[in-house]
């Protein structure tokens, strides 16, 4: 189709959203994936992700983590590390090539230095800090294009802003913004503990980290960025007794009512060009988006009150797609390339 | 150990709160069960309970619902119907005999007149209605000693108002009381449809009748008629991949600031004497409560923001359990007899 | 990539097996999905399956099933009916014109005429039958190149005869051949019952049909007509409480005893050419195959006992996309045309 | 109702078998829990199992294991202890005193010195082996009440016992038996690990150890101890996703033909008088014996094939309420005092 090709690699290949990557990278017509790393640096891809045997990128050789023999062999890097070797990661790269690519799917260039301390760490990298880009392309197209470094938006945070971000105007800020949203447990990360134990998931339901968790200083900052309003998120994640998918509510009170039907106006106005959101006219579900790019959206009112309800796939349009499609924007390549639109689901 | 002996009755044993007070009686030192009927009256318990085989009341016939026989045989009636249905059976009953004691588990005795025709239809038995008393023990424990008849509260406001009404009179009225709400797939009732198909439903997570399920006038009237005070009641409730159990979220906006601290006091205040409410110091569990009568009650708070999460089993406090701690409160008993202590779960 | 392109048909939409047969067109390079039918024939495709809305076939108008209509739109059809329905629509089509293509993925044609009496109904098309080929295409791939009529295999028959067909000739046909077969809850269909009643199947495990299942039949004789060898087949099979993915043991007696390696050795030089099958070392899993075509087996043996384990997606190799790849072999096209390989899982 | 009390112990509390332990003994009527430990002996019970809070037993106090400790606390001891560490503690107990009652939940004392030492390790406690006697109330009754030391079945054995040992004589044991077992991931015990991580086993099936799991030398020694015959056991076991249950298939081959009525008549014949097995005529399901003591069996034949199916709660008959009634045994009490007879499911 194209003899144009980028080799890409992908440093934090163990887990699950390097894992998605690879898999999108398999299909991808320009992308090559030409480097993986993890911090071991041993073996073949399928012996750490074994459903990948007999798939062409299977016996592609793990390396150890090492930032110069990355850009010896990629032109852009994908970094799915945990956060604060994120940074440091990055930083060496930059060091080495101000001119690299990097799409980081860590918390680490998210927010503000100070934010960021707060709730992380302090922060190694201002630098480079100061020139990430919010990788949430229906906000950021523009400037994600021109962007050598992109802050890949958080799971919770895409769901809740691209549900959020078209009624901000429209609220009453004295009142909280009550965020109620329910995650897959792939959310939780592929290592072994407590709370991914099977016989404590499954047939449950809890909230964790109820209004102290990080996400909700990454909605409250992205949100007044954005919009250049500032709102009082309150923010209450849960697990859930299924893999994959997440599904959010947003509750607020609005300045002076409206109908439903002024609700779902200001979503069509604000999201008409957007290929992969659909407004939706019944409330949206997880399995009607699992397996996709897409961003499913409904909302409803009751006078002063507002109901949003989004639904996405965690790891693709919470992670790894969002993360290609910002690949995409970087290189200059039509966005939705290689970026998944058919669901998985049956519902 | 007594040699007292009552004979209690289920019109309506095909579903699942039939079954579940079936299984609640067979333990029971006192109450016997000596009449079940459905609409069929075919067979023996066991013939639609299979799980029943080998227990004592399996060979118990099913009769077809009549009231004049179910009086004969027994002093107190529950009655597991669908709305309408269990308001003409429960005249019926009080027309026959006024004395009788009769447990509706439908909807038709909870809600006065007006409210019920705006969201069920025309009632039918505004007599009875008028003395009707809404079964939630912690609230109305002497009234319930004295009624004849008990509307068993729904399972989403049972949830919901053990967790809210502690803290009516610190909440900001003019913002909405937002609830979010998940239940297991057995609050969908027995009957086959789309919405309980296993495909469906596994994997999956959605909101259904958000803002206009009937459950937010249940909630919004008794929160009214308990606490004397009016609030916007927003109601979402969701359908999740797991068998059995209920979490809320509630938020509101409060008056001033309170603690996370404060808020536990006013928990602990309100609940100190009820033995079947645990205050938590960390977020409620389905897990902790499904098998029992237990309602878990968590509550943090960050500046006017307010967070209560409780959980409940929704076939047991959310319907049969509390259908039987009403009828040991209506026959003089200890209230704790035969009522499930001791959770199933493993977290 | 290429001018040509093919038109094909699906009569039958509205289940599992022809959603999953539309989203795999929806990214086939040559075939054009010109015509989709059910019996009530109204609105588009995105109406039925909701989560294909903002695809490229969303709004592809849903026929009346009618052949002469199919015929004038497309030259190959794919039959997702009901048993009987499917061959008096076969017979039709082909009555119209002989030449035409049909994959059916009902049990019509899979069966001599004898057994297809005794398990199902009476054949109403034997004239077809007789030159229907059965879609395996490991085992009848030149067959299928030529034919018009195409019986695609059932899932667990699939799944079974994949395992078993390599180790025919060694084992004892004095003993019987056990096969214990998991299904997810996809295989019993859209339609609710109370087999398919989440609150039944959730925490739940059972087998049905237990030595009776029509799958036995068409394991028994498939066996036979490949390996002219008759072997006394056992078929018990399972709901599971998953949605997609099927797992099988097959047991045996072995004539004389074989090593684990032997037997490794025996499935290595059966399918060593075949790219869909994948021989594992460890226990095959689920979450390895779903989302792809691959059929992954294990084998291991103590003396003369043998033990063969299969996984497979039940909606794609066992119906889909084994259905597409008998199509693509039909037209001439590289067989594995939009045939999927990356899985779903995260195992 | 009685004035004896008896007061019993348990040695390793922590685990699931500890808890559903806890669980039966706070509403038995006899023994009262006056002492448990773990190897850390920390804090009171409901710190380890927090859904124990408010019930009668939770502040019990944590003991660091101690055999001396124990014996001056109660009459009987139970052991839930992973295997090796099971047998030091016994030989401690007993060599304080040789008349103390020990039930061992683990291994250790199930097989003879030979087939332990293979499967296991070195048995270091030959002495009190030699005295142990299988605690299968169906089949060892009399010498568990006579006995010092019950070695309690395993989940697995338990299952597949009660299931085959009525056919021995009537299979031809020169092919093999299959045993192809299913368990719910409670069996997997609660440490964290891969194989228990939620997202690995949600929507997955897979077999593992098959042909080499410790369970099946339990079943073939238990299977030639108590019928005198040798049968070739072939054990597949498997993980699904479910929390609680087991299911089992026994594949044989018959000596000679047997209806399926005989058959059934076999399994009437060896439990007519067996209050916790419940013979079915249809396949059993594991939401019909969870929350019970039940063992429900179900069998088909087809000529010489033979197909027996069995369902148990893995965590009560498959473990602590198994103990329970051995306890009672060796106590002189009702064996069925305390043992749960209500099902928790909905099926």
């Amino acid at each position: 189709m194209s003899h144009q090709t980028i080799n890409v690699g992908i440093i934090g290949v163990s887990g699950y959203t390097g894992l998605e990557l690879v898999k999108l990278l398999i299909n991808h017509p320009i992308f090559r994936l030409s480097y993986i790393a993890n911090s071991q640096g041993e073996g073949e891809l399928e012996q750490i992700h074994k459903m990948l045997k007999g798939l062409s990128l299977a016996d592609l050789p793990i390396h150890k983590a090492d930032a110069k023999e990355a850009l010896l062999s990629c032109n852009l890097i994908f970094l799915a590390l945990p956060h604060k070797s994120a940074m440091t990661m990055a930083k060496e790269i930059f060091s080495l090539n101000p001119q690299a690519k990097v799409v980081d799917l860590s918390a680490d260039y998210r927010l503000n230095a100070t934010n960021y301390q707060a709730h992380y760490c302090p922060h190694l990298d201002t630098e480079n800090l100061a020139r990430a880009v919010y990788g949430l392309p229906e906000y950021y197209r523009q400037s994600i294009k021109e962007a050598n470094l992109i802050a890949n938006p958080g799971c919770y945070p895409t769901a809740t802003l691209l549900a959020l971000l078209p009624f901000v105007s429209f609220i009453n800020p004295s009142c909280g913004v009550f965020v109620d949203a329910k995650s897959g447990m792939s959310g939780a990360g592929k290592n072994p503990s407590d709370n991914t134990h099977f016989s404590h998931i499954n047939e449950n339901l809890f909230s964790y980290s109820p209004l102290t968790h990080r996400h909700q200083i990454e909605i409250s900052q992205k949100c007044s960025d954005i919009s250049q309003k500032e709102l009082d998120i309150v923010f209450v994640p849960h697990l859930t007794p299924l893999t994959r998918g997440m599904l959010v509510s947003v509750f607020a009170t609005l300045k002076s009512p409206l109908t439903t039907q002024e609700a779902q106006e200001i979503l069509h106005n604000a999201y008409k060009d957007e290929p992969f959101i659909r407004i939706r006219e019944n409330p949206v579900s997880i399995a009607q988006v699992v397996g996709s790019h897409f961003c499913d959206i409904f909302v409803a009112t009751s006078g002063k009150n507002l109901y949003i309800n989004s639904a996405i796939d965690n790891l693709l349009r919470g992670a790894s797609s969002q993360a290609l499609m910002n690949a995409n924007l970087m290189c200059g390549l039509d966005e939705s390339l290689g970026v998944p639109k058919v669901p998985y689901g049956l519902f």
